[in-house]
């Protein structure tokens, strides 16, 4: 019995894992939701069923798993990665299709990070008698949903500030020549972030500069584990605090959805919607932006801007996350600098990062940073 | 037959690779000899005698591993990291101590990178009728003496420029402060660096802010692998082009080696051994700089310097090697940059670099860069 016990144990880990890497299949698609996996054993513990969340508004990872299963889920065990949901939204709650199905026993990842209906469903499923079990390969399941479980708890998009600089940290010459300064593979590795974040953040500046479309072109992006819809662009969200961008500029124009941030009174005759800010001295006030942009329901937004923008946005505290595409140049003293930031008299005073992450992309090295203060 | 033959081959590289292994245990004190490595099996292919070329003045690889081996060493095989040397130094050919102890066959791994006489060691044993292979990890046993080959074939040594910085490429806050930007891991791992290097080249900046000892610290690099003999020290060489420096400075009163490079006459009454070098306007000819340090046997040449040396040493063409330790921190745009370079307007002008090595040091990552162009 206790060899039975433990061998089940393990089994709860791997089944997990099988749910998380389903759970991954809907990264592109899921938000404002969160990525979740459901896998549904029969009695015997043999594979019945298997699902994952696609879309908001479609069916939840474990209403698919289930329908999947059918009878036999009766009996058997659920395991889905965050807390089955105990609420009506766009579906069903998701607790009450596990009880209906009559599984006797699920396996949750992580409780659910919303801390105002966190436990509920387990709760629900409790009270019909079914037996939970919590906190299996929770941190794993938490790394499919850091910016869906950031809002959650403060309200805010995870910010994720990405960069192509130079050995040096240099994004450009001092004539502003910076195409290409990163190899082709780190443009394709970028394609791939933005088709996995909820909206893209750029400065008037790089509006400006390079007339970006901030899309995801579908041809330079490995999209081949791309569920079977049309492909989800990011929101574009640009920051314009003067009301000083021209109207014909890509992000206005291509017919893609575009945000305009603006520190001024919004004129009704506009096309492009608009989300007025405070400002705060001669910026806009990057805390209220971001708690705007939590309300819009964006979970995760990829920062493609100048140093001014990422400089002060990380002096606001306001970026979860760097990633840096580092090319093996060096642009020299003269070049430009990453960061704009103040005029430190003490290294206490600089931001400090942790290194998470580092690969080499093509000829480049991509570096992911975690900012600690 | 062909499967004797075959197995023989395997051995062949099986034995080499333990000769790389072992020259590279002279890695802190050969110089300005190569490091080299020499094993000598018995006629029945049995393990006979092994040694490790130390120290300049005392004897090669091959006479270690054959006194080892003795009568044993008749009919057998030699396997040696660099071809046995045919000439008279300040110890006997080494290709007729192969040719005396009897030894069958020979297995050489790369031939002498001295143009002069490379070949000669080899033509040696082969005229004695001792069957000779070659080309036996050539690339491998080339790594051990990147220096010394690069010496033989150019005259100068090889240099490799180490630098501090934080992710934005900057090595210092704009008041100066830059203790510590990397972590106690890279410092321990520098002095690991220069304790395997012939000289330290520092600028007259450096010297003058910082006045460094530019020693090994003892107790603070991982020497367990250091051979029986006192530490050796790097020949410190500090470039004074004007004759600007004081003479209290650490590097000139500490007892321990310093060459001050300077571009005006030596007087003669100066305690410190001196090289002039022509001055190419304001700054002393980095390439005969290099020639001269290359005339005094140098091999490896360690740069500790600022932006304005580095900066130089690379626009001049003379470095061969980037060693960047990099700190999990941001500086921020009024931060010194870490290379001083003209102001270039296109990136095609820019130095093309090639990544050889990615490491995690403690927090901080050590990137190892060749110089290309």
């Amino acid at each position: 019995m206790t060899c039975s016990l433990s061998a089940s144990v393990n089994d709860d880990y791997t089944w997990m894992a099988k749910a998380i890497k389903l759970a991954r299949k809907g990264r592109f698609t899921t938000s404002p939701n969160p990525r979740v996996g459901c896998i549904v054993l029969d009695a015997k513990g043999e594979l019945a069923g298997q699902g994952f969340h696609v879309q908001a508004g479609t069916p939840h990872a474990e209403v698919h798993a289930l329908r999947e299963a059918g009878e036999k889920a009766r009996g058997g065990t659920a395991y889905v990665t965050l807390e089955p949901c105990s609420h009506f939204g766009r579906t069903p709650p998701c607790a009450n299709a596990l009880i209906d199905a009559g599984v006797s026993r699920v396996v949750v990842a992580m409780t659910d990070p919303n801390p105002q209906v966190s436990g509920n469903g387990i709760r629900r499923l409790q009270d019909a008698g079914i037996e939970v079990v919590t906190d299996v390969l929770a941190a794993e399941s938490a790394a499919l949903n850091p910016g869906f479980i950031k809002r959650m708890v403060t309200g805010k998009p995870r910010v994720t500030v990405k960069m192509g600089i130079s050995l040096d940290g240099k994004i450009a010459l001092s004539n502003g020549v910076s195409q290409w300064i990163t190899g082709s593979e780190a443009r394709r590795d970028v394609q791939l972030q933005r088709a996995q974040s909820c909206a893209v953040l750029t400065g008037s500046g790089t509006a400006l500069a390079d007339n970006p479309s901030l899309l995801v072109r579908k041809a330079e992006a490995d999209l081949s584990d791309y569920p079977a819809l049309p492909l989800r662009q990011p929101l574009r969200v640009v920051i314009d605090s003067h009301n000083a961008l021209p109207g014909n500029l890509q992000l206005f124009t291509d017919g893609h959805k575009t945000l305009r941030i603006t520190g001024q009174p919004i004129a009704p005759e506009t096309d492009v919607p608009a989300q007025a800010i405070s400002m705060k001295g001669d910026h806009i006030d990057l805390h209220e932006l971001m708690m705007k942009l939590g309300e819009r329901q964006l979970n995760d937004v990829w920062v493609e801007a100048g140093p001014g923008l990422a400089g002060a946005l990380l002096a606001a505290g306001e970026v979860d996350q760097l990633v840096v595409y580092q090319a093996p140049k060096i642009l020299g003293d003269k070049g430009k600098s990453m960061m704009t930031l103040q005029d430190f008299t003490a290294l206490e005073q600089t931001p400090t990062l942790s290194l998470t992450d580092v690969r080499q992309i093509g000829p480049d090295i991509r570096l992911t940073y975690d900012i600690i203060s």
